[in-house]
């Protein structure tokens, strides 16, 4: 067993009180002497101080939450590594939470962070919202990356993206290359980003004179199974379609498959266009045209934002949003 | 700011340890009025309990770390997932810390877990293994998943899987289809995991009177990068190769982007093995040929293992060798 702090306080043949307020550099009627021979055993011992401890002495355990939907769709691991290289920078832990987009998880995750004593949570591209008297009750501040939340005196600080621009500026690249019938395959129905980027489809065929056809209009996840399925689903009714505008590069990726499976050549017989631009869009045989959300961008900005209301340097609520771009590889 | 127990102590008239014993159901001389007292305010306060407090008390934070080297490439996110799954069914929470294949990080990594508490840690599948004392010091039991470590009272268990035989199975493969000039693209050199994976595909070699040719053998990373530049390197030096057995599925995508760059296809003009297995080898436009190596069970596994120890369970040091297997898709 390690060595605890009742072990050094038994063997210098003080109070554990003692040997805390010496680690701590606190003040208080303790000679030099018992000083001294405190810090030597601990440094015989090689003894670590206990951060459990350490943060009931300080009331700040700097950790910090994060919860996203799921860490193995690849937009999440570039946006998770940008959050930890910021906090640890910063001096803090983050602790990652899965919430598999499910509500009751979400709910569950913020509760436990706040037991565990957290001092900010980020929320990040979810399409679930915690409840405003929950974040009322836990008291934690939290920054949004992406993602939608109530006003509310938590709610710290949004970074978000142009969730509208961006899919404008993705349905008009392939409405320059000639498609009227464009399928549209986003994440869950009703969720605010869902809402914003259907808006931005539905703006850039207002803007050129096309109609929204219902029967290609998707709403699912962004799992690449989603992508796939749908996609064979579309094919498989007849659906006359020409090109597919998918909200994540993992849904184009899947999307893909069954063209390909189906006959359909991309971009030939069909366009295909991601959304993250992930560094896998890049590395695929035919590279993905995708928009380009700064992923890494709003993940140290977040982190940044956060940072600054716990340490009170800033209590003002921040809000940026970035403007995503288009890159144009090989399937559009 | 949240209710904290000094609140509650102070709301209720009674101290700090009184309100501690009650909410741990500890024994003592504490009546039943008061208890309900204090239960009452509890409940109408919303207050949930510190989890620094609560470990000082039971002297276990119910929290692993877990030590990977980098969460982007899509093994680890599969790897990660799967303990973390595991991890919560167990009622732990898992540190997630990104090494970077660095020593100084994974030590760094090592004592910032121990300070923090963990009751245990998970190692994971980096070339760099912390040294004996170091562990020795920290005084934190270790599991070990596909990861070499030496010898130690700390070293509870490791959940590894058979390198040799995995590269053996892949070269094999590629030698039965008629190839005798096989690259090799693989990890860091010197390391324990590279060292049996030359192992097996020197083995295979052997076996069927196939020579090694030392200029295909290349160590480097596991990163899709290293793929790609030295796959580049090989035919632009004019090397005489017609497959590549790849270390992982992401340098097997990046020696496919630079073999497609130089015009040269696959599998017609030069056969490409993955390893791994993860997700994303299924979903390309040329499935990946790879190995199986089983990430979801050695992680589940690895969590269990350490969780027994920790709950003292099982006190016997537990080692289990998993068997890969081959999955043939359309790159061989």
């Amino acid at each position: 067993m390690a060595v605890t702090i009742k072990d050094i306080a038994k063997m210098a043949g003080v109070s554990i009180t003692t040997v805390s307020r010496i680690l701590n550099n606190k003040e208080g009627f303790i000679s030099e002497a018992t000083r001294e021979k405190v810090l030597k055993i601990v440094k015989e011992q090689g003894y670590t101080p206990n951060s459990f401890a350490r943060s009931l002495v300080t009331n700040q355990s700097r950790m910090l939450g994060l919860i996203l939907p799921d860490i193995v769709n690849p937009y999440f691991p570039e946006l998770y590594r940008a959050c930890d290289d910021q906090a640890q920078e910063k001096g803090y832990t983050l602790l990652l939470c899965n919430s598999d987009d499910e509500s009751e998880k979400v709910k569950g995750y913020m509760e436990f962070l706040a037991r565990r004593g957290v001092d900010g949570i980020l929320l990040a591209s979810s399409g679930v919202s915690p409840k405003l008297e929950q974040i009322e009750r836990l008291g934690v501040p939290i920054v949004t990356i992406d993602q939608y939340l109530e006003e509310c005196s938590w709610h710290v600080g949004d970074i978000g993206n142009d969730n509208t621009y961006g899919v404008y500026l993705a349905v008009s690249h392939l409405i320059g290359r000639g498609h009227e019938k464009i399928g549209f395959l986003c994440g869950k129905e009703g969720t605010f980003t869902s809402k914003r980027r259907y808006q931005g489809y539905q703006q850039a065929m207002q803007e050129h004179g096309l109609a929204v056809q219902p029967e290609l209009i998707c709403f699912g996840e962004y799992q690449h199974r989603f992508g796939y399925q749908k996609t064979r689903e579309l094919v498989r009714q007849g659906q006359s379609f020409t090109a597919l505008c998918c909200m994540s590069d993992t849904v184009a990726l899947g999307a893909m498959a069954a063209l390909r499976e189906e006959g359909i050549r991309v971009p030939k017989d069909c366009a295909v266009m991601g959304y993250d631009n992930t560094y896998i869009s890049d590395l695929i045989e035919k590279p993905l045209s995708t928009i380009n959300r700064f992923t890494t961008d709003m993940a140290k900005q977040g982190v940044q934002v956060l940072v600054d209301y716990i340490e009170g340097k800033n209590k003002e609520y921040v809000e940026k949003i970035l403007k995503p771009t288009l890159v144009v590889r090989k399937t559009t």
